[in-house]
């Protein structure tokens, strides 16, 4: 069973959507297992603290590194073998190779910081890897967690059916998908392009690789030139 | 007021994550505005039929370009002057840049696609803009319109603090953001750098500038030659 520790302020954001389709499912079925720990339950005092104003000065609270890691500690031993993951849009790129990489081990430990983020230090101390799943600014790190899980359980054996194992999808050929078609034949006077209901099936496939290829060099021509693997990983 | 509309096959994942937090005290002062509809609500027959098997082969379902038709002209008329949105992985990846023109808007409609995707038709009949929040491949749309949401709500007038007003933050000074630092000053025999206990503050100033320079040249040279604003987008 592949097995995700979620590190977090706000533990009742969790199953959230994870909890219905696909992936909801699959939870139910046991193919994974969640859970969400409460990062406050090793805040300091009466009130629990778990940040503090930055040194240096500046706008915002800091997570505490000595809390962060008694959290840490206390949701999986020293020796957990799973990769221990905050989510922060300092890290690396989120990539699918790197998500069915994840699939292939035990499961994560998460860590979703709030407010200005984290203090440096625990990710040397706890070997954290540092995952942004995108160039944009969330108000935490719950709802890039729920991106990264829910792109990994639907790679997990048996979520999806075995015909839609989404061999061909964006990012898994190194291209962007080509685009679909369905019934109605006509559309608001949009046709389905004629080559999809020939029937040859070689002629379709060359005709989805050319579109497929030509949307990936008109939006992101990027993707041609990247590498097939995810980069490595800075520590 | 800041109004998102929703279609999906799960409204019961609204307003989900973003009912709690700054983005759930946000919805209940009235600063923004969440409707989740049903696209099966349009659906056709008696079973309310949503997807139908691609033209051409392939695996799995798409999308009808009717019954999103219908769905997206039911939930806003015509003329409403918001943009109208398709979560996917073919689409241009999402910016900071691009979430400060949203919020300067009136909102979104966000199309979420389930499946294979949507009938390529439905793209150019109404005008949607095609966004990716990253380079992996989720379930669904509806994790990527929350992540979409959380990036604008935070940035509307009113919801983070006067202070914590995110203008240092990773991507709005085009750099990733500077380490941060708080108490305890020795953790695990990790100590926070003296700099920013010398009370200076060109010279913390100068050393933030310089650190994140240095963590985006490591991790995210691509950010140092793109462009500030968001690239044109294609229809």
């Amino acid at each position: 069973m592949w097995r995700a520790t979620v590190l977090t302020l706000f533990p009742e954001m969790f199953p959230g959507p994870l909890g219905l389709s696909l992936a909801g499912d699959a939870l139910s079925r046991g193919v994974w297992a969640l859970e969400a720990k409460q990062i406050r339950e090793q805040g300091l005092g009466r009130h629990r603290a778990v940040d503090d104003t930055p040194a240096g000065g500046g706008p915002g609270m800091v997570m505490r590194a000595d809390v962060l890691a008694a959290a840490l500690d206390a949701a999986a031993p020293v020796d957990d073998p799973r990769p221990r993951l905050l989510m922060t849009p300092r890290g690396r790129a989120l990539t699918q190779a790197r998500v069915r990489e994840f699939t292939e081990g035990p499961g994560a430990i998460i860590l979703c910081a709030r407010f200005e983020g984290v203090d440096e230090r625990i990710v040397a101390a706890r070997g954290l890897e540092e995952i942004s799943i995108g160039d944009y600014v969330l108000s935490g790190g719950e709802i890039a967690a729920l991106a990264l899980l829910d792109a990994c359980v639907r790679l997990l054996p048996g979520v999806m059916g075995e015909e839609a194992s989404g061999v061909e999808e964006s990012f898994e050929t190194g291209l962007l998908e080509y685009p679909h078609y369905t019934r109605p034949r006509e559309f608001e006077g949009r046709e389905i392009p004629q080559i999809l209901l020939s029937g040859d099936h070689a002629k379709i496939a060359k005709w989805r690789r050319e579109e497929a290829l030509a949307l990936t060099k008109a939006r992101r021509p990027d993707l041609l030139a990247a590498p097939t693997r995810s980069p490595p990983r800075a520590r």
